[in-house]
């Protein structure tokens, strides 16, 4: 119901109005989902949808820099940003306002985000967000814990059969570093692994130092978890991939041992697409076609503070979970009381006028002998 | 905990992080006054933050034209409004997407204004806003329902010794216009009602067509809604004035009728700060010096509807409502399940390293023989 069939000019591409009832269905589910964070003692900020933009763009929010709305504010005569990401504002809160407090800190968030340019595949321009951070903690058992947390707040309005896909960002790097590649041959490498073009980065990496060796077959190995485990384990890798390859079985082995029936791909030469994460990275994939439900992983906070995090996109959510029953809608003649049936869960619809008829109101009952009954429809 | 006390450079004049446990708990009073809402089946609607200023600043958006952030769009090369009050986007939605529905049309939203400046009383730039809107019902019952929702809304997280000030801003025109009265007096008029001179407004009024001669009785009789009803009703009035009282009488019995212990004030003459109330204007204000919790009364909407609407001020109503009890933090060791304990209600707060205490997280409660005890703090 976010099309503009009426009217496309009224509003601005990728600017939407939510109606019923979905509106109050994506607000249901993120409050469900903060729930759930806050029950793994996760405690809420809220930012300002706008800040200055030195302070809104440092750290990771270089990363959103391009796709950020910018504003002179008449008062400073500073320019300021529309936040495009909320994780960067979390950072800051994280280091300023509650840097005093203990670590780690377990924060979360929901709110709105705007960006300049919406893409073909995600058209919108403002997207509501959700998360978790998890700031001054290195353990993977933290890497795992967000992970988990932001499947169980999914499950918890009723999104099921989620996979979890695991990547490893800063691996492609480590190993071109160890093999002392020069610039035109790295970007080459890139866009053939960007690609997943197996046969020309065969070609590219032979004859090329040792440390490569073991890319094509860490690209064959791609998949299920275990088997791609197996094969991170049996490949020979210069020590710093061997470090990043330990972290994410560290990471995997303490999300199955929360999640046992989870199911989780590895995906150990993806590294676009994750502009500031220094470890783990997940993606979080519902039922069918629904698409990214949810992104994150472990990043170095403001204060270089080691964290970690998940932010879960509610409009995606939105079409992944299973639609819940509107409310019954009860008639209420001139004059009557509706508050007891409010208290059974109706919302109650008061006519104001003659003309006010159950039908025009759009009711599903109406009172007979002082009780709801469902109003018959003919078919 | 909105102050700024680290940094107050860090973020811009009238924009701030709400924290822990505040933001919580202002989500949570928000949704539980949209709850009271859709309990009288107002129905959500989420428009966008950003839209063409045209249409944002049409109709009653007007009234906000000067404290609307612009931005250029460069997808469509035309200017864009952050929206700095919800209503006209609702008329907008009830005019257009939602203009094929049967009347009167209960919609309700949630979500952030914007303001280029903040006032000395009022210094916060960005604002939570939470409202109905009744759109096309001229009844004084409509009236009567969008003042009794907000009340009951909320009453329902607490907030109770509400006071209602009903004003009638077409009064003081209307006596003008039946006057003749020319632009200067009209305007030395105004400003001796606005300073509440009832020395001034005598003497202006002195010698004038009849039509003003209630004018000082009118301003005396500001008061409990009883004693002002009176004197409206003994005062003589052209006949234009005499249908905004006998409407305003209307719409308090009708309030009255369902909220028998409100206390009521009614203010005849004041007339400033309701740019586009067409009707009856309502204040409610919470209890001591909590001042203004919402605003509302009756306007025109798109398309000359009749229309109605409040809306509530969650930052206000966040400083008048009482505190609720923070959640219990219970510390789990490494490796403990905490479903058990977050189904009884706890914040579970995992260890995830050595170094992780309960007093470190923060803990109320510890695990003892599988059973949360709470920590004893030493005075």
């Amino acid at each position: 119901m976010t099309d503009d069939l009426p009217n496309p000019a009224l509003l601005p591409a990728g600017l939407a109005d939510l109606l019923p009832p979905e509106a109050e269905r994506e607000a249901a589910l993120v409050e469900a989902m903060m729930g759930v964070f806050a029950a793994h003692g996760y405690e809420r900020v809220k930012p300002p949808l706008l800040e200055f933009e030195d302070s809104l763009l440092a750290g990771s929010g270089a990363a959103v820099a391009e796709q950020t709305f910018r504003l002179m504010d008449p008062v400073s005569q500073r320019m300021m940003g529309l936040r495009a990401d909320t994780t960067p504002q979390v950072a800051r809160i994280a280091a300023t306002r509650l840097g005093a407090q203990a670590r780690p800190l377990r924060l979360c968030y929901a709110g709105q985000v705007l960006r300049v340019r919406g893409t073909q595949l995600a058209p919108s321009r403002q997207l509501p967000q959700a998360g978790v951070e998890l700031i001054g903690g290195a353990a993977p058992a933290a890497d795992a814990e967000v992970a988990v947390v932001a499947i169980e707040a999914l499950a918890a309005i009723g999104v099921t059969q989620i996979s979890l896909d695991v990547t490893m960002p800063t691996m492609v790097p480590a190993l071109m570093d160890a093999a002392g590649l020069d610039a035109p041959l790295r970007s080459s490498l890139a866009r053939a692994l960007d690609r997943k073009d197996s046969a020309a980065v065969t070609t590219l990496v032979h004859g090329q130092a040792g440390a490569l060796a073991a890319l094509p077959g860490l690209m064959a190995a791609t998949g299920p978890a275990e088997g791609a485990l197996a094969a991170l384990d049996a490949a020979e890798l210069p020590p710093a991939a061997r470090a990043i390859a330990q972290n994410a079985a560290e990471v995997l082995a303490a999300i199955q041992a929360r999640a046992p029936g989870l199911r989780i791909t590895l995906d150990p030469v993806e590294f676009r697409g994750f502009r500031y994460h220094t470890g783990v990275a997940f993606t979080l994939y519902g039922p069918g076609m629904s698409g990214e439900l949810a992104r994150g992983g472990r990043y170095v906070s403001q204060n270089d503070e080691p964290a970690t995090g998940m932010t879960l996109y509610p409009d995606a959510v939105l079409s992944a979970a299973p639609a819940s029953a509107p409310m019954r809608r009860l008639f209420l003649p001139i004059g009557a009381d509706g508050a007891a049936f409010r208290a059974e869960g109706f919302a109650t619809v008061a006519a104001l006028a003659g003309e006010d008829t159950p039908q025009r109101l759009r009711c599903t009952h109406e009172l007979k002998d002082g009780r709801p009954v469902p109003i018959l429809t003919k078919d």
